[in-house]
């Protein structure tokens, strides 16, 4: 019943019910995607898969983000879910996935194709991120646990959902997009540390638009795919709580749950480099001044990211050492902060050299202590209750348009960026949403 | 380990170890395999699939078997892979899988775009089987017992070796290709019964060669994604029995326990209709003279069989009773005795009243005693020890022939039919494989 009853619902929802907080949130969320797909468009990951598809792909109708290539809707969905990904500088639900990655990359293809206005799109991806989110949730956490990656597995779902939805599928038709959703529902946690952990929500955009296009079509599936004993869920999962995909339907949005990453590293650093940064800006603290970092975080903290001497850029991510005296050296902690160049400068590795680090029991994972000692004895000391970008502090609409900025700002011009974040701002007015998929790329002049 | 060592074994496979009466079975296997797919061509399933998917093809690579449309060849291994399945009259490992449907429609395709001899064609074929039934049967049962259809979730194996081996992957991107096949692994039993159970294999083709194609591009995944705590195995089973995948490898060949239906319809009615078949061929039984039929069978077939009135083609195939009557009259049980003319036929109707099926524990599935009563009291009895198809009375040469003539007669001409038998039996010395699939499509004249 709850995948009949989830496709209803679906079908069901008028744009007016919408809360104008959650549509606002659906504009903060797609201009996060779009620097993190932007930003990532040079990325080796991406230009393999690129490379790979591109001998194969129809006809010119869709943008590969942040770059010059045209590809099939499906083509284009796949890439831009990879690069939505890749840097893990994408957002994410307080409790489970990724909700913008498999989803808007389907979305705004299919928007380019076919003509969808702001509101249809916002509309859509709203609903999407709730199909997305309460299936996923309604196995959480033991579906996690077992080795799948969720924003693929169920990030399918809400692609199948939003891209459904634009297409008009009636009732039965939203029940069979869900089901063929379910039936290629994929991606496995072994994966992390690989070009496939970025590939799954890629997957999950272009299978999930796919179910909805064969379901168009009326190309059948159970239509219990999701409780069916032999269904996602009992299949997938050991724990199904089916009341969470339809209780208060209507009542929350998942996507009020969204949260964005200022740093381009993993959440539990996070408040340690809020805490650098905050005292280098309050006190204008010079590198050179300092004597010694010393840091009280969360056992998790040095569980992740404990890595002393990191090599390269990717294992300066699991250095909570390296990323506090980047960010008091840089007063920042964006992808380039991570670089090799950054990780290897004398520089940066003589001040992580001292910072030290102590576990404290009671601290939550996105909470920090802060103390900058300078060599002439001065010491400057921060309490981060709460890392910013979480639901307690999160990141505002101008922080946001900063990150798009520092992400967009070798590839789109100053003018291209400020339309871009234009037009997601102005979303729910937009005639074409496929707008935003051409002001995306870099322009020839 | 056990994903490398593969991977190995893989790369390292020579053309000239493989025995001759293997590829004479991969021979037969690709003449069943394309009978199927041809004879598919024009069902509802295969439409829908098609038209979902053709505004988003790219290049003319590959033909759609048994019709005019060329596609990507993607597409082209999506939908031939679909055609392959749609009727269930294709091949059947006898332990596990349906070895044919996921591999060869991405080989084939691959053939199409890219020169490959049939004598690689056939290496990789061998190679894929031997991938995806290894790795399958490492997990089975319980794999399929928890509800994963293990055509579409062992099978994207196969079809990424296979085709992997053409493009001339080394070790390092076979290891990735099979990692990458793992984390799109797919396909629900929930889906049995409606258009997505013949997805699966569709998807697989599509999905196995994919990830050949990323890693030859070197798009990198998990180098254990097969035995990994977080693997496939562990992930989409409770069993794992790795030595599975690598003992005895070059010994036996899993293409040799395959197995090909000569009817239209579940294994376990072909007994009842071989002995129907075989007595009025050797008696010269008239439908008008038969008083009644009696069968003694396998508990099974009444378990999965035993509608009595059936009203569509397709409950036919589910009706033990039908397919009695319809092979006394017509003395054949192909796709054309279970449509819905022949299920609805008074003649038909009025035999299939008089048929009796009774349940014997002692019988094997595969086995069944068939009395036939004529009104005027003669009695013919006949013991079905096995049915025709299976390892131990396996379909002639001829029969396939047969099979292949009586699915294609509506498609191809009879110039062409020969013809693709020609190449089928002659598949090791072409020159080029890719003529399979342009003699496999209707001429315009």
């Amino acid at each position: 019943m709850v995948t009949r009853t989830l496709a209803r619902n679906l079908v069901a929802s008028r744009y007016d019910d919408i809360p104008q907080a959650v549509l606002h949130e659906a504009a903060r969320a797609l201009l996060n995607w779009l620097g993190c797909a932007i930003g990532s468009s040079r990325h080796e990951t991406v230009a393999c898969a690129l490379a790979a598809v591109t001998p194969f792909s129809g006809p010119s109708q869709a943008a590969v983000l942040g770059r010059a290539e045209r590809l099939d809707i499906l083509r284009a969905a796949l890439i831009n879910g990879i690069s939505s990904h890749v840097l893990d500088f994408d957002d994410t639900h307080a409790r489970a996935i990724h909700p913008s990655a498999p989803v808007l990359p389907a979305l705004l293809a299919l928007a380019e194709w076919r003509k969808v206005s702001g509101a249809e799109f916002a509309h859509a991806f709203v609903l999407g991120v709730e199909a997305e989110e309460r299936i996923g949730l309604s196995v959480f956490p033991e579906h996690y646990d077992i080795g799948w990656h969720i924003t693929g597995t169920a990030g399918v779902f809400g692609a199948a959902a939003a891209t459904g939805r634009v297409l008009g599928l009636n009732h039965q038709q939203m029940t069979w997009a869900l089901g063929i959703a379910a039936t290629q529902s994929a991606g496995l946690r072994e994966m992390f540390g690989s070009m496939c952990k970025s590939l799954h929500p890629g997957r999950a955009a272009q299978n999930g638009l796919t179910a909805a296009l064969l379901a168009s079509r009326n190309f059948t599936s159970s239509e219990q795919a999701i409780e069916a004993p032999r269904g996602f869920a009992h299949v997938l999962s050991t724990k199904f709580d089916p009341a969470v995909i339809t209780d208060g339907w209507g009542e929350r949005y998942e996507l009020m749950s969204n949260m964005y990453k200022p740093y381009a590293c993993g959440l539990v650093v996070h408040a340690a480099i809020d805490g650098c940064i905050e005292l280098k800006r309050e006190h204008a603290i010079q590198p050179s001044d300092v004597e010694r970092i010393e840091l009280k975080v969360s056992p998790l903290v040095l569980e992740l990211t404990a890595k002393t001497t990191p090599r390269s850029g990717l294992e300066g991510k699991f250095s909570v050492y390296h990323a506090a005296a980047a960010a008091l050296i840089h007063g920042a902690a964006g992808e380039s902060q991570f670089s090799d160049a950054v990780v290897r400068d004398p520089e940066v590795i003589a001040l992580r050299d001292r910072v030290s680090a102590q576990a404290a029991a009671s601290l939550r994972r996105t909470e920090a202590y802060v103390n900058i000692v300078l060599k002439d004895g001065r010491t400057y000391s921060r309490h981060v209750a709460h890392a910013l970008g979480t639901l307690q502090r999160p990141m505002s609409d101008a922080d946001l348009e900063a990150k798009f900025r520092g992400l967009t700002a070798a590839i789109l011009t100053p003018r291209q960026i400020d339309e871009v974040i234009t037009l997601c701002w102005q979303l729910t007015a937009l005639e074409d949403a496929g707008a935003l998929a051409r002001a995306a790329v870099p322009r020839a002049y």
